[in-house]
């Protein structure tokens, strides 16, 4: 059963931990959010792809949620010395791989070359995929001005008021190659309880993955990052209430209405069930929020069952 | 009292802290190598510039007598990941200077405006002048083949038999500004006790450094690096061995006789002071070999009553 997930950052790393013990590696595909990708100190960095990437490779730092284990932050506060911004907290392990990354970039490679040879080195198994090579950033417009997304999230630690969202340079980027194919090829494609605006969003705002997504044969489920009327982690309740979308399961059930089969929806939402179906999404109820190993297990078992 | 000095790494940033015992920060400008750089990882890398620095500033680590004390080395461990080759000791806070000097050039920032940015950072005050914002590459041609200096130095820790050492580039590079203003205006110049061949041979291999040191109105002063028949450290004497020179104090007189003044040698080579002289430079006995502040100091100051 080959599965394509749509992924952005944290939340659908955790989820993709549970999916990689459900199905084998090699039959999954992650297309991944590129819209918070950002230079820092001439480095490339794609958040969410390295995310991702370490969270599946077991070498993310479990105490903390990011970043790398056993990581040091000496470049770090040596380059504060040079007058660098140093809010986005770089690690010396994780340089390396952006290192990495900007050499491939500057070699002419793409953005979807480097991430291959990231996802190898490794040692995973997964195709993962940024869901373009082409530059595409994501933009919050907010009461403070315009903010790029890693400024909006990591510096301002999402505490301005969000007016509107925009993918810059979204209507000129093409899929990388094998996105499109991935969705059209897959068994299920599945979309990760990520924030439906700054982290699917991009993917969407992307030419052709929409219609993909709409055209593919594939049963096309969801999770619901929100929970209880809040989302497990990051700003997607507030941000989606800024923006006039609901900010719970019928939300995300209308954001992706046209493509979505299946919401599953945790049981604490058991009484969102009837606003997701007017959506015309099925919604399956689950116990959607994962605390180990076997919740994650659990719930990419349940989605799966609800597509087959 | 301006000094202008003409420098290596390691030997020349040991002569320099005592240089600036003696003579006001304001008043020195350091020339230096510029034919031991080399790209590591995407990054601009500048070896003697940066052990001056480094030295200067109180941030070497002195235990390893190289590198920045309170070092971590996480990134280079995380780099050979990705197959990269590590035997450059990259520390990860070095690392920050380099990223931040090719962040410069990469902008369009000459290498003598990231020298002057990277001085500042660490608080120093002399004048740090690349002898060269061009491209300049030493090869050693070596019975294993032609390595880039770096290889030959630290990859293959001098261990081939050396058959020629050239300067690639050094025909088309132009002295950086200041370079050549910095040697006619000195009240004194002084070439630190670095290897003549692969240290200082690069800085007089760039048109116009030669002439400036035959024409300037200040004396010229050397410290010979090689003391009882060896080097105090590095490959110079059987450098110079194997390339015809005499591996001895009037070997180094020979190297630049046409512009030095005076040679400071060492008082185990008393006997060669004779030799030294026929090569119509004037010899200086005193102890060379410093092994704390006090010896750096005098040091300096003895080279600085030679050339009054």
């Amino acid at each position: 059963m080959k599965v394509t997930a749509l992924a952005g950052g944290v939340g659908a790393a955790r989820f993709l931990e549970g999916l990689i013990q459900a199905v084998p590696q090699d039959d999954v595909t992650v297309i991944s959010n590129t819209g918070d990708d950002e230079e820092f100190f001439g480095l490339h960095v794609s958040p969410d792809i390295d995310i991702v990437i370490y969270t599946l490779a077991g070498a993310i730092d479990r105490e903390k949620g990011w970043g790398l284990h056993g990581e040091t932050y000496t470049a770090l506060s040596a380059l504060a010395r040079f007058g660098y911004d140093t809010w986005f907290n770089l690690g010396d392990a994780d340089m390396a791989t952006h290192a990495h990354r900007t050499q491939m970039l500057r070699a002419g490679a793409a953005l979807s070359d480097a991430t291959r040879s990231i996802a190898a080195a490794f040692g995973l198994r997964i195709t993962m995929l940024p869901v373009t090579d082409d530059r595409m950033r994501t933009l919050v417009d907010t009461d403070a001005g315009t903010l790029a997304f890693q400024e909006y999230f990591v510096k301002r630690r999402t505490a301005d008021d969000v007016r509107a969202v925009r993918f810059e340079g979204a209507d000129a980027a093409r899929p990388a190659p094998g996105v499109l194919s991935a969705i059209a090829a897959a068994d299920a494609v599945i979309i990760a309880p990520s924030n439906p605006v700054v982290s699917i969003g991009p993917l969407l705002a992307v030419a052709g993955v929409r219609d993909a997504l709409r055209e593919t044969r594939a049963p096309v489920a969801a999770i619901s990052p929100i929970v209880g009327g809040r989302t497990i982690k990051g700003p997607a309740d507030r941000m989606m209430a800024a923006l006039g979308m609901r900010p719970d399961a019928a939300g995300i059930a209308a954001a992706y209405a046209g493509f979505l089969d299946v919401l599953v929806i945790d049981e604490q939402d058991a009484a969102l069930a009837s606003d997701v179906a007017a959506t015309g999404v099925r919604p399956v109820i689950a116990q959607t929020v994962m605390r180990g190993p076997d919740e994650k297990r659990a719930l990419a078992e349940t989605v799966l069952r609800a597509v087959q």
